[in-house]
């Protein structure tokens, strides 16, 4: 039973995705005598967090009852008083907690507030669920970067475009749809000016209701010409370029109120995504979606700026041995140098076949146990 | 019940696989009173077929019992008398059939002569199943070409081996015995020379007690190095050649008893390849195993002549805008002009994934009803 109750606190933080960021999603449950009778999510950024929608929306009174929470409840002041505080007020009789907040101001806080007020608190129930959730958050929250999700569409012979660079489109429907659901998720997408200046591609969420996600363009001489789909459509627009851009362009784009030029510093011959990257994060984007093109996408693996890969797979072959491929630039030299993926997931979505898995990594390892 | 029976005639029918090509794999399930009574298979080439197996090793009378056979039993005289005469002289009172025999000297008249002595048959029990076991022979047996499966192994950003061409391994241990098990069910593995000299493979089967199939190697102006593995382990190759050949290697090779060239005509630059699988499917090679390189999967691809292809994924990122993918060549040029795949099957081998489909055809396809 209390697996279940905690699966619908997962369950209804979703409803918070691509609302809450930089926050993290929460859900919680409150159950008294076998019954929900109460239920809440963080709905918004700076809004109520989940624990303070739960028990305004409890049917009856709370006293006694048992809060399942898929992140620790609060200890700090923060837009919101503390939610640990709240619990111990409310007189609640147990606490069950998914996973501790990686946030260094909570961090096993909250927790320490409610044991000490004799509250039964329980910690871990769904947490590799609640943590994949939330891995964004985990690693924002930790890093102040970005986490960035290198996404691709590729038929079964590694092809993202024909010869001739036909690439619309490589996937079906259902992959596509997947795909402007995740953009709804994520505070940005990023592409070259390569990618840009073939497919001139509008990179919106397109999904009801989603918030468009800023879009981030690595454009080292901003060539990025005046009549681009990004520069004239609703959303913001973020161009990332170097000392050696056209000075005529930036004018023009200065003009723009939805244009941010950044010049970033040069890395090799080009953008310095390492800036880009610490720059996004401290405007609060808490997550990239990276669409590519190949060389772009190389210049972020090789940084080591990727935490996850999405790759969707069309059932399909194309040939051609120039054709562009997820991944392009000078490539690691040995098999042993290979970017590995861990904790593979497999999905099929119509004919397709999405694979992702994420970048190990030492300390920021959000999949691993606190 | 009818259909474990049948499961289980399926699961004995795979025991012959490697053994018994170009034969159908066929199993059979006696059934009496509720018991299985008789079990057997066609276990190797030229032997005894599943039904006469299944009666010689039946426990007790099979009069008046079931027998479950996953192809329609015999109707000619071959290597063997027919075997649906066998189960009408023995009396059998219910015949349960998985699928007719395409074969055009069976293809229903099995099922004829049973019904003609007044046995009950049912026809189309795991249909599905039955032919996807029997792929190869169902092409075979109505083209006299081999079916061929072009098998690769890719990163997730599709790449074959690294820019500097290192490709053990790319995947897993798991994969590699799972392509053994293919190589062992196959008649022959076909590589271009390509792969030869860079690779320098035994392209053998490595499994236990398994025959090792057939080596076809393309090399349109016979590069082989007399000390290739190939020539120098156990089991017989074809070379096939063009009359571009090397007079002097072909003088070499000729006085090797377990190598043929074969001059084939010329297609392009390179070895006619219909004339090839023609030459094959004559010599009673029903099945190859199309391991690449690039140039030489994309011929294939691009004459038509590949059945199915499997390609088994590594969760790994290489990069390299020159690096190998499955398969090189021109490309196709448009995305309407793509292999398309259908009957897609995606199954995990440790951390690998293994996407595989078969081409659409017309005629031929063996995924269709009869």
């Amino acid at each position: 039973m209390d697996m279940d109750y905690m699966d619908r606190a997962l369950e209804l933080s979703r409803r918070g995705e691509g609302r809450v960021n930089p926050n993290p999603l929460v859900g919680a449950v409150i159950v008294k005598n076998g019954r929900i009778i109460g239920e809440g999510w963080h709905e918004y950024y700076g809004g109520p967090h989940a624990e303070v929608n739960a028990v305004r929306n409890a049917a009856e009174d709370v006293r006694g009852s048992t809060i399942y929470v898929t992140l620790e409840p609060c200890s700090h002041y923060g837009k919101t008083p503390p939610c640990a505080e709240l619990l111990r007020a409310k007189g609640f009789g147990r606490v069950v907690v998914a996973m501790t907040d990686p946030n260094p101001l909570v961090a096993g806080k909250g927790i320490e507030i409610l044991r000490e007020a004799g509250i039964k608190v329980d910690v871990g129930l769904l947490e590799a669920k609640a943590r994949k959730l939330n891995e964004i958050f985990i690693k924002y929250i930790l890093t102040k970067q970005p986490f960035v999700i290198m996404k691709s569409a590729m038929t079964l012979d590694g092809k993202t475009a024909t010869s001739g660079g036909e690439s619309k489109w490589i996937t079906g429907k259902e992959s596509r749809e997947y795909v402007h659901r995740i953009r709804n998720r994520v505070s940005g997408i990023m592409v070259g000016i390569g990618t840009l200046l073939s497919d001139d591609p509008s990179l919106t969420a397109r999904t009801e209701d989603g918030c468009d996600p800023v879009r981030i363009i690595v454009d080292s001489r901003l060539r990025i010409p005046m009549d681009a789909k990004v520069l004239n459509s609703p959303g913001k627009t973020i161009i990332a370029t170097t000392e050696d851009y056209d000075r005529r362009r930036y004018e023009e784009l200065e003009e723009l109120d939805s244009v941010e030029v950044l010049i970033a510093g040069k890395s090799g011959m080009g953008v310095d995504l390492k800036h880009l990257m610490s720059h996004l994060g401290a405007k609060g984007i808490d997550s990239v979606l990276l669409e590519g093109g190949s060389e772009l996408n190389w210049s972020m693996v090789n940084e080591g700026l990727v935490d996850k890969v999405m790759t969707f797979i069309a059932p399909k072959i194309l040939g051609g041995c120039e054709s562009k491929t997820p991944v392009g630039g000078p490539g690691f030299p040995g098999l042993d140098d290979a970017l590995v993926l861990q904790d593979i997931e497999v999905t099929r979505f119509g004919v397709d076949t999405l694979i992702e898995g994420y970048v190990r990594r030492g300390e920021n390892d959000v999949h691993g146990t606190c």
